[in-house]
């Protein structure tokens, strides 16, 4: 038998803790902002991703006929699934909708550092509002997820940006715009002389014009940069869309999220149907890739099933995440340790299953030798590399508690067994101080 | 755009909050006892379930060939992941291995009732230990689990059994073992008269007499009642294994769980693979499908990866499990509802999003108005509407807390979140009184 698949993971416990941590945070913060979460189906009809993305995104899914004809694929993204959902139930959903999932995806790409062909993905959406509030609460959710991981405006940063201003830009010089932006997407990913060359070939004769302007436009790191820039092409749009952004920027500084975002017109997201706000977070340091990304959304739903419905999401995969903890050194660590080891021979191992039972029922997580009769030495040895908190031991006709870091012992009657719990939250505490 | 494939579902909130709920409270009880959660790839090289059950396992199954010429398929159960990722690292883990995963499973079948093509499966295993107490203690969390959920022995039973036996009395009858436990894992889902006519036919000359010992041992549904009939069948195994069913019986009933377990030999589990120990949950009262099911199978690991490593499992689908909860009333539902809705209007916009950021810091669900503008008595209807415990209303220059279920206010500082916290937190224990 052999391994994996290439691009596909074997989750032992301690990899697994790590996940189960990631998901636990995400489900908390994103419910303190009243989000739900929903679910879709891994395998979805081919034509509910290719409705979206046009046929050339069949390459990258793995996609298949199955057993009854039909064309499917797995999934690579969740906001085609989200779209029918959301649009099939848009009359009776109260708005704005507050979604957020936690799924698999698959991407038939060549896997590397921080990205593989099948990884976990946590998606937030807003549906249903159009101000900039809603973009503001989505961030806010997000940037919370990652504080509560651990990651502070030190660690990461949000680049924000806004396909809105580049469609107002993109106004004053004659070009093909969703190209120009599948060019801008490039930067930063390879030379900066190979995206100009990019440039060159779909802009023209205003290639260079544009070239200027766009080399100061990358310099501009803050709010008043950019309105010191966009003086140049004055317009009321945008005037109205600056004083959007202030909003959202002021928004986000009173979530107490402001530190963590930079203005960066270079983020554009390579995908054609951003409308608004968009953004990328990324290791402050600019090292590796995008942790996560996301950007308003307005015209989609109508597109992929005919209701109008304004939104905006974010995406994390848990790989470039999960990289950055540890290497931060941001995850405690999952071993399971045992709270109470019950050491007993075959005469006490009645007693020791109802004591079990009772602690387990408070919360407890308790442990006992499974092998036939291993002598108590033995027993006491497991329960001491087990790293367990407490472990307890047969004594004349009742038991012994003992803490296994500090040595400390007391004795403890079988039948008082919320009394032995009592003993232990003690003990606990008296560890504590 | 069209909806799901076939046996697939949509969830939305409302089921999603469900299997969250069945999902968080497999991993807390699974951890008190100390199981440790793992999971593999969705997506697997097909030999690896071919290897295992047979090339007719194929018909079963979503397969296909990968863009990179691989026969792969997804995943039907996870017991050939387990012995991968166990096998591979037998040397090095500490015994016994407990392990569980929480894992979508996919099987090209029939959709219908409590049968989808795609469904969450919750495993429990034991690897590396043989003694009956492996088995009790797999079979005390599975039994924990359910009780957790809310499910008492009124509302449902394990049905014990045990190929150890079969195989024993079988020997008394010169036939087809496998193609027998084949047959009598059809009793109960055929008319009797069809499963005796399929013994006919793999038993030839004895089955007569073999048909009118089955009928005795299918009424046995006690201990008592077993010893009673293996009297007809001496032998010293048979008594080695009578003196492990009390053992095991008597475990779990010092776990508190023997109001659960009745003895039935009928069950068999289809699957050729289980050596010792089987069992099956049902509803009580005998209505639909099996909830859970396992057993021991200490020959797998060293077929499929070739480290010997006795093991015992149980599996569960979410499927059946959350129609019972439901049909049982088990799930209190899952509407999320506000802790606290922030009224305000544009100029203390700054000073409700500092206080929504404080209490979500400490735990918080925390919701205001997305909208522009909309005038206050309209935000404080949506905040009725939704079922939030506390509003906050702007008043003077300070803030109003409303508990929203008795309409009692108190005025409030912004500048004092946690003593607002405090508050509602007073006020929640008022309500409770």
């Amino acid at each position: 038998m052999r391994g994996t698949l290439p691009g596909f993971r074997d989750l032992y416990p301690e990899d697994c803790a790590l996940r189960r941590h990631i998901v636990d945070t995400f489900l908390a913060i994103m419910g303190r902002f009243l989000f739900e979460e929903y679910d879709g189906p891994l395998l979805e009809p081919l034509e509910l991703f290719t409705d979206k993305s046009g046929p050339e995104i069949a390459e990258q899914l793995f996609q298949f006929e199955d057993r009854g004809g039909r064309r499917v694929a797995l999934r690579p993204e969740m906001t085609p699934t989200l779209a029918r959902m959301a649009g099939s139930r848009a009359q009776t959903l109260r708005r704005p909708i507050r979604w957020c999932a936690v799924g698999e995806q698959f991407r038939y790409e060549r896997p590397q550092k921080g990205r593989l062909r099948s990884f976990l993905q946590l998606n937030g959406d807003i549906l249903g509002e159009q101000s900039y509030r809603a973009d503001g609460e989505l961030i806010g959710a997000l940037l919370s997820l990652l504080a509560a991981l651990g990651l502070g405006p030190d660690d990461i940063c949000l680049r924000l940006s806004d396909r809105k201003i580049w469609q107002l830009l993109l106004g004053h010089f004659p070009c093909d715009g969703a190209a120009v932006l599948r060019a801008i997407d490039r930067y930063g990913k390879e030379p900066v002389a190979v995206t100009e060359e990019r440039l060159r070939n779909v802009m023209g004769h205003s290639a260079e014009q544009f070239l200027a302007h766009w080399e100061q436009l990358r310099a501009c790191d803050s709010l008043t940069a950019l309105k010191t820039f966009f003086r140049k092409f004055p317009s009321q749009a945008l005037d109205e869309r600056m004083a959007d952004w202030t909003e959202l920027l002021q928004f986000l500084t009173d979530l107490g999220l402001g530190e963590y975002v930079t203005v960066d017109l270079s983020v554009v997201r390579g995908l054609a149907y951003y409308t608004g706000f968009v953004f990328e977070v990324f290791e402050r340091s600019g090292a590796g890739r995008a942790l996560a990304g996301g950007g308003r959304y307005d015209d989609l739903t109508e597109k992929l099933v005919g209701t109008a419905l304004p939104a905006c999401g974010f995406a994390i995969g848990d790989v470039v995440l999960a990289n950055i903890l540890r290497g931060k050194n941001l995850f405690p660590g999952g071993q399971a340790v045992p709270d109470l080891w019950i050491v007993c021979d075959r005469e006490r191992q009645s007693a020791a299953l109802a004591i079990a039972t009772a602690v387990r029922r408070i919360g407890g997580r308790v442990v006992y030798e499974l092998r036939s009769e291993l002598p108590l030495d033995k027993q006491l040895r497991q329960a001491d590399r087990s790293g367990a908190r407490f472990a307890l031991l047969p004594a004349d006709r009742d038991w012994l508690l003992k803490n296994l870091s500090t040595g400390e012992t007391s004795p403890s009657r079988a039948e008082d067994f919320p009394v032995l719990w009592t003993k232990i939250g003690e003990f606990a505490r008296l560890e504590v101080r």
